[in-house]
């Protein structure tokens, strides 16, 4: 596919809506997870950095890197809660892969719509090996941008069906309730978030306020719930009570990082989390019982984006959906940078 | 320009060879010091990370992120000494730039011919400060990629025309002469270092092997010389010897950095240099005397990269030279992300 070496594959946002429409939402979120699994088996073969933040008075721009000694990948992420008073997305999203043999890009990838897809998928995975078996209600309390990924992934992994929903913004929960109905869904939109956790196994939250919120209080969780803690993720961010985290066992991705960015903030630096992907890898156990209270503390991982450009990167070789980037100085002799430069001075002329 | 908020402006090889030449070699080296001096004065408004890297048995892939408050940039570059065995570069690199208030990029740009010609600007500023005044020759000891950018910048910069060459491998100095012939040099291919060394004010070390070597020994360096020593830049890879660091006063880019990969992680930690930034804001003296000897020991740093990419997206504003990629989701409700890839699907199916 790269016998032009100046060209890098590149997936834009169109691109990548056209992908995910060819291959189908819901088996892209399974594929999705998938590559997300094996990679959680192989999680030590990593190379692991905690993200690499710049902090401004609005936001944040972060670089997330990783490498399984095979490829490289990193995701440029912003966080700017401000931009949608301008119409602009709070955050926004790109990647890229590359051959660590030689250091060559071989992905550059929107990472908006990506990103999106593989946090739902992440929920979802982790949801299977913590989750109540036969679980078919999940209650989501936070009707935003992420919401409906997380809804899919539900339904494609678990085949949860019935969802209630909750938003202290009822247009944000009409929004999400007509985008769900057309995908096979029995939705139930609420008026507290207490009437929403009603008869779900599963309770997502999903909300966008940054701050301190208490959007999941102690008296909303009964025994043998799945807490899916999605919306608490950086430093000041949280939506879970305290009391709930004390009550839960907490699995988390990446402790160094959840410790700073997840729900788990609230709690002291040795409070016990376990690594999900001793879970997934069979070396730690997940649900042990009908009463126990599960609690996945989702902030995002480096490893995730990898394999969601890992997959992204199978797809287009498949599908052959991806424009060609000329990325890449490619002299005919690898010392003569400078007499290619001068032998482009015909084209420039013209 | 970005009034399609989903378009990030793109600087191909193509396209940065355009606006080179739409430009002229000299006057863009010239304009690029520029922006490399104005943002050497202001250091201190910098935010300085050192670079990320990952290594690997082949190589090095490494992100160099830096921001001033108002902009965000970083490069992306590897470093692959084998890779020239297969028809490939050795180092390439792109980068970005982005607004820190929004967290948005406003520029992708190819990076490898454009770090050639910021190392080169670089270079030669250093030299303004530090070489000799009335210099009129320059010794080039390594004359692969980097060498013709080197002698050019020295031309636009020190009105430098007299160029001695000398490289282990006749046919790199060949390669040189000719392409600097059509630039209005007089340029002496010599058969030994020592023989370049000859009458030259500065002495630029650019070679490319990766190994504790000696370009530069003790009895080829006189008084008075400004020593310009680019090829020395990691870990493992030295090409001056340390008896010429210690009759040198060395002046650098970013201390951390440059004791762990340039000339001087042969002297201890603690050895005295000078930071580069503080003789450019004129808190620090350059050159004192006839009789001494300066070593501008070049590693290469992020904010330098900054400049460039500053610089270049100033140029694609007045030129119009790049292309338009479509990179950041751009839902009519930034809440709606699903919706937007939804509506999508009639464009996939057609």
């Amino acid at each position: 596919m790269t016998a032009k070496l100046n060209i890098v594959p590149f997936v834009s946002v169109d691109r990548m809506m056209t992908l995910v429409h060819r291959i189908g939402v819901e088996r892209f979120l399974t594929e999705l997870a998938t590559y997300i699994e094996e990679d959680f088996r192989r999680w030590e073969t990593f190379d692991k950095t905690p993200r690499i933040a710049s902090h401004s008075l609005d936001g944040v721009i972060e670089l997330m890197p990783t490498s399984d000694g095979l490829h490289y990948g990193f995701k440029y992420v912003n966080g700017h809660p401000k931009n949608t008073r301008d119409g602009l997305q709070t955050v926004t999203a790109f990647g890229l892969l590359s051959d660590v043999s030689t250091g060559y890009p071989i992905l550059l990838s929107e990472m908006t719509i990506l990103t999106a897809l593989r946090t739902a998928a992440m929920s979802a995975v982790a949801a299977k090996y913590l989750a109540p078996q036969n679980a078919t209600c999940m209650a989501m309390i936070g009707n935003g941008a992420q919401s409906e990924f997380q809804a899919l992934a539900f339904k494609a992994l678990l085949g949860i069906r019935n969802i209630r929903l909750y938003d202290t913004d009822e247009a944000a929960t009409r929004k999400c309730a007509a985008n769900l109905s057309k995908h096979g869904f029995s939705i139930t939109a609420c008026r507290s978030a207490m009437e929403a956790v009603e008869g779900a196994q599963i309770i997502t939250t999903v909300t966008a306020d940054k701050q301190l919120a208490t959007v999941l209080s102690d008296n909303m969780v009964g025994a043998g719930v799945h807490i899916n803690a999605v919306g608490g993720d950086c430093p000041g961010k949280t939506e879970v009570q305290r009391e709930v985290l004390l009550r839960s066992d907490i699995f988390v991705e990446y402790p160094p990082q959840t410790r700073i960015e997840g729900d788990i903030q609230q709690l002291p630096p040795d409070h016990p989390v376990e690594e999900l992907w001793r879970v997934i890898a069979g070396t730690a156990p997940g649900r042990r019982g009908d009463r126990q209270i599960t609690l996945f503390d989702s902030v995002g991982f480096a490893i995730e984006d990898f394999s969601a450009l890992r997959y992204v990167h199978g797809c287009i070789r498949e599908t052959g959906i991806f424009d060609e980037l000329d990325l890449i100085a490619d002299p005919d002799d690898p010392r003569d940078l400078f007499g290619m430069l001068m032998r482009a001075a015909v084209a420039a002329a013209a």
